[in-house]
Parts: structure tokens; sequence; C-alpha cells
């Protein structure tokens, strides 16, 4: 499986869309809020950026989420240039995402954006530039020293490519009925996916380091855990519930058992500590802020954010709580789970998947634990 | 009409899509080819560009010829480099068209276009970076001084709205029964096309003047005219046979006559005197070159290029040489007529003026003139 070719955040703004199904990834992003405005205030002070400031967003998707972030980032730069009194800096902003994210989807409502800009905060077309730089992060995409302040949420948590070990083509399955770690899996399973990750995560930052100039900042939340266990239902327990709901499809023989033995996630949810590790060896970035937030599988309460409450209300009284989960998780898996085994059993996949939510949710706080990171550039 | 929002060449890969209609526009770039060869080596030799060209395509659509112009540039500027023993330029390459533009279908085929560059020139990822810049190009696009060259193919003669004084809800219908300036329009009709062609055109210039740097370079190539008279065929006559379908439509009452009426396109073919004027009035640029193409409506002789010929031995067998330029111009301008006009006239309109273009053909020898431009930023 080409990751680069087939993970992409569900498109368009339907019933099943990303747009449609993202609260999570927005829970996500507000709970690092206050992480991104300390660090982008950072930037600001030490003056790195008086003329012009490149801001880069990594595996931006395309929602309400997208432009979400790109705004806020905007209202910091704004709200702390207007209080000391400097000018604002001519702002290069870049929103990056694999090529087969639906970037038509975020243009078509830039116009929109710019008006306000320039209703709200009176900042003109030539004063912030949003350009797409289509792409893997996990190699090179903006010029050298291009960029003061890089931002990457709910993306670092996919690999650039299943674990070479696990690949079934070459070896026999080795996490037979599983597609992700597992409490039965091997040790070897784990092995695959850890060392996946520190190559994938130590070249992503690699590649920002050569981007990144001298003094920018990096802020980066992705799933992780805070168990050392990577088996821990924290980290697992969604793809836990997903190879259940398929291996119930098997034993009606509706899914063959192989394309679930031979199916295996390109994620990984690192330990805080594996983080640490894997950044402190790279050595082109101190290490400012490594913090774990536990997110409700269901994005918790409703915040106090408009699109949410109006997303809540509508989902409140036709879905349960699984239901919900299951649509959030289908957005983001579907484009995977459909090259691999047929879009005809995507609707009751999804179907069982969020029965087995709703059981676990009957017993457990089900939730993800968020890892945000925030990193400025070693000399 | 906001032309903005409902200007787009004909998304997809369908069979009315640009992608598969736009072999007028490959054969325009084409005529243009030794003189944007001409200006990316006089930027090289100023040595504006030692450690980073940016290249900015204006108007870029989506299709075949998107990448070409890029892919031309790069072989101009490698051959270059090659031949004088200095290091390849780090490539900053921005897309840029309307916010509306199939931009997702480009990006797909970028994976693919940087392996070639790696296999065929061993130009690696941190060495060219293609990035989209949605927007207007009557209006400021990128930061200051960040561009070396820039070409726009085939975009210039759409105008950034149709002309006040023609606009139906401001007065009464000044050009009844037309829908672009004919050989009965008045020539209030002409001044207003004119006047609106010289705003855009200087704004675009003046936007333009601030994005790049002394001694760089722009390359324009537009519909256009070598006579002096705004109302001759060369510049008129594929709207005057639009008209004349919509107009015969009218007569069986399948078009209501106000909505022809009220329609008039925001395009503008210019004489090499008015964009002459134009630039020397702007003055931020010297002019190098202005030369004028004649270009067949349907492309003319199949030209050394393959897939230019795969697609004309599929179409010459099927349809006729009306049918395939009306396909050409339905790629182009069916996002604005389908919004006026309905879409489910579309059909039986291009059908009506397939058969006109074919009694044109019969008689006439039907060219477009294409206008090339080279200009030099001032000091």
């Amino acid at each position: 499986m080409e990751v680069t070719q087939v993970l992409h955040m569900n498109k368009g703004e339907g019933e099943t869309s990303y747009a449609k199904n993202s609260i999570v990834q927005m829970k996500i992003i507000s709970v690092a809020t206050s992480i991104i405005e300390e660090a982008v205030v950072e930037c600001l002070e030490k003056k790195l950026t008086a003329e012009s400031m490149g801001i880069a967003d990594l595996g931006c998707s395309s929602g309400p989420n997208t432009l979400m972030v790109i705004s806020e980032i905007i209202d910091i730069v704004y709200g702390r240039t207007n209080k000391t009194g400097n000018p604002l800096p001519e702002l290069r902003i870049y929103l990056n995402d694999l090529p087969g994210n639906d970037f038509n989807n975020i243009f078509i409502s830039l116009p929109e954006f710019y008006k306000k800009l320039k209703i709200n905060k009176n900042i003109a077309q030539e004063g912030c530039f949003i350009s797409a730089m289509p792409g893997s992060f996990y190699g090179r995409l903006f010029p050298k020293k291009s960029l003061h302040f890089v931002h990457s949420s709910s993306s670092l948590h996919w690999l650039s490519q299943v674990p070479r070990a696990l690949d079934s083509s070459i070896l026999k399955p080795l996490n037979k009925g599983k597609i992700y770690i597992s409490k039965s899996s091997l040790s070897s399973v784990h092995d695959a996916y850890l060392s996946q990750f520190k190559r994938d995560f130590s070249l992503f930052l690699k590649c920002r380091s050569k981007e990144i100039v001298v003094g920018g900042h990096l802020v980066l939340s992705f799933m992780g855990r805070v168990s050392a266990d990577p088996s821990s239902e924290e980290s697992c327990m969604q793809w836990e519930l997903l190879a259940q709901a398929l291996m119930s499809m098997v034993l009606e023989g509706l899914v063959e058992e192989e394309k679930v033995d031979s199916f295996n996630a390109p994620y990984y949810a690192p330990s805080a500590e594996e983080v640490r590790s894997t950044i402190e060896e790279e050595d082109s970035f101190t290490i400012n802020r490594l913090e774990a937030f536990e997110i409700d599988w269901d994005g918790g309460a409703p915040s106090n954010n408009n699109f949410q409450n109006k997303i809540n209300k509508i989902e409140k009284y036709n879905l349960s709580r699984g239901q919900q989960v299951a649509k959030t998780i289908r957005a983001v898996v579907e484009s995977m789970l459909e090259i691999h085994f047929g879009r005809e059993i995507m609707d009751e996949l999804f179907k069982r998947y969020a029965e087995l939510v709703d059981d676990y949710f009957s017993t457990t706080r089900a939730k993800y634990i968020d890892l945000v990171i925030s990193l400025t550039k070693k000399d």
C-alpha cells in the first residue's frame, strides 16, 4: 500500500466527509491553542519576522479546521503586533497535505476568508498570502530557511508506510486477525511499528530543520500514549474494535480472513518517552514542552465553539455516541480501508463498528491521548 | 456576475473537461516557447537567481498544459545551468488560478512529475518546490520581490468583470442579441470593453511590478487582434457565432431573449497597440517583444507533440472540425454560461454552435490572433 496515494480524509461536504466529521480533531487543535500562542509570540519577540513571516500547517486536511488554525495564528500575530505597536509582517501561509487531499474545497472558501481579514482586521490582500504545498511531510516541502512557525495537528501518527516486517507480501502474517498492535501481538509487531515511527519522525524533523530558521518554532500534536505499554487501550482500542468488526464479518463470510491478516494500519501512537528520545537523538530542536492531554473519543462535552455546538446539536438527537465515533473514524480511515477491503463493505463495517463502540462506552470512558510538543530550532 | 466565482475551465477528466479539450491552448503555449526560453535565459544570465529562482504561472488551469509549461521552464533552466556549469538554483514554482480551478487534478499528478524530474534530470525533492496560489491575478498574489520569471498564457483576455456600462441591471441593454463586440455594436460598447481592459491590465502590471525583482521577466500571451477594428472577425467571430446559436434558440422559445441581451462576456481581445500603450502608461516594465501569431480555431495541423497527436487521432475520425472547436470553447466558457442560461440548454447550445462553426469553416480559414509579449521589470 502506497500510503501517500491512498491516505486522505473523506472529500467533499457529504454525510461521511471529513469536513462534516472532524469535531475530535477540532478539540485537539483547541487543546493546543495556548501552546501555539506561546510559540508564535516567542517567534515575534525574537524579531525573526519583522518583514515577512513564513507559517506552515502540515497535514492541514480540508474542512472547517483547516482555516480555523490559520485564523487563530493570524489572530495571535495581529493581537501581538497591535499590542507592541510593531507593523504586521507580510504573512506567507502554506497549507500542506498529501496530493490526494481535497484542496479545492479549501480554496473555494478563501475569498470569503480574505474578505473577513480585511473587514475585521484591516489586513489587505498584500499582507497575507495563503498557498498550498502538496506533498508528504516525510520529505522536503519548502525552500531553505523559509519558515518561522510550523504547526501540525492530528497527522504525525500516520506513518510513511506500513512497517516492512508486517508487509504480508514479504513474510507470512505476523499479526493475524489484527490491524494494529494488540494485547495478543508478538513483541516483534511493536518493534516493527516503533522502528518505523522513529525513522519517519526523525526524517520529519531533519526536513523541517532545513526549512525553519534558527530560533523558529514547531508545534506538533498527534495521537500517543502515556503508558509505556504499546498495547494499552488508550492507544489501541479504536483499532482493536475495528479489527473485531472486520473479524465478525469474516465469520459470516462477508470478508476474507486473509484480507484482515494482510492489513496493518500505517499508524503509530508513540509514548511521550519515545517521542522525546527521537527528538533528542535527531538533535535539531530544543524541547520546550511535551505534554499529554486526554481527549474523549467523541470530543467530550460541547465547547464554546459555535461550529461544534451546531454539529453536536444536530447529531445529539439522531445518533448514538458509538455512531458519532464511527463517523469520525470513517471520515479518516475509509480511503485506506476501501482500497484494501472494497467499497461495498464500508457501510456494514461501520455499522458494526458503531455497535462495538457503543458497547465499549457502556463500560469505559473511552479516551485518546493527544501529545502536544513545542520545539525551537537550535543554532 | 462575479467573474472570480464563476469562471473556471471545466473540471475533471470527462468528455467535456478542459483537460481533454485544450489543444488550442497547447498550441498557443508552443508558439511562445522560444520567447519563454529567451526570457528565462536572460534571467539566468543576470545572476538574479543564483541561489533561488521564483517562477509563477498565472492562470495555470488544470490539465496536461499545466505541468507542460512548468516542465518546459525547468528544462530551460536545467539545460542552461548544465551548459554554463553553474549549479541549479532552488526552484520555487507557483501555480496560480482562480479559487474555483481544479487544483486537485493537478496535485494528483505531482508525485509522478517529481519522480520523472529525479530520474531524467537528477533534480531531487529539495531542488524544486511546486505550490499553488489560488486567487485573482487582478490583485496581489505573492510576497514582495519574490519572483524572477512570470508566465501567463490564454488568461489575460478574461476581464475582472463585465464592463460596468454593459451591466443590464444598471442600464437597459446596450448590446441586444450579442454577447461581445459585434459589427452592429455601438461604439460605446467598444469603449466600455476597452476601458475595462485598460483598467484590468494596468492593475495586473502594477501588482506584478511589486512581486517581480528588478530585471525579472514576464512573458504573457493572450487573445488579441492585429486589426485596429475591435469588431474584426479575428477577435469576435467565436462570440458572434455563439450569439447566433443562442438567438436561434430564442426564436424557438428555448432561451429567453432577455437572457441573451443581459449576458456580455467578461472578455476582451485587445489590439497590439492597445496593449503597448497600456504597458507604457503603467510604466513598470520595458517591452522586449510584442508579437502576433495566427492560431487556427482547431489548433491547426498536428504538431510533433505526442499528446496532441493522440488526441487528434481519437477525434479526427469521430468529430467534425466544428464539433472539435465547439468542445474547446465549451470547456472554457460553460461555467459562465450555465450560471446565466441554465445547465439544461448546454448540450443543445453547443450542438448548434458546432454546426455554425462548420458552416463558417466551409468559407473561411478561421483563426485567432494570439499576442505574445515579453517584458522586463524596470529599475
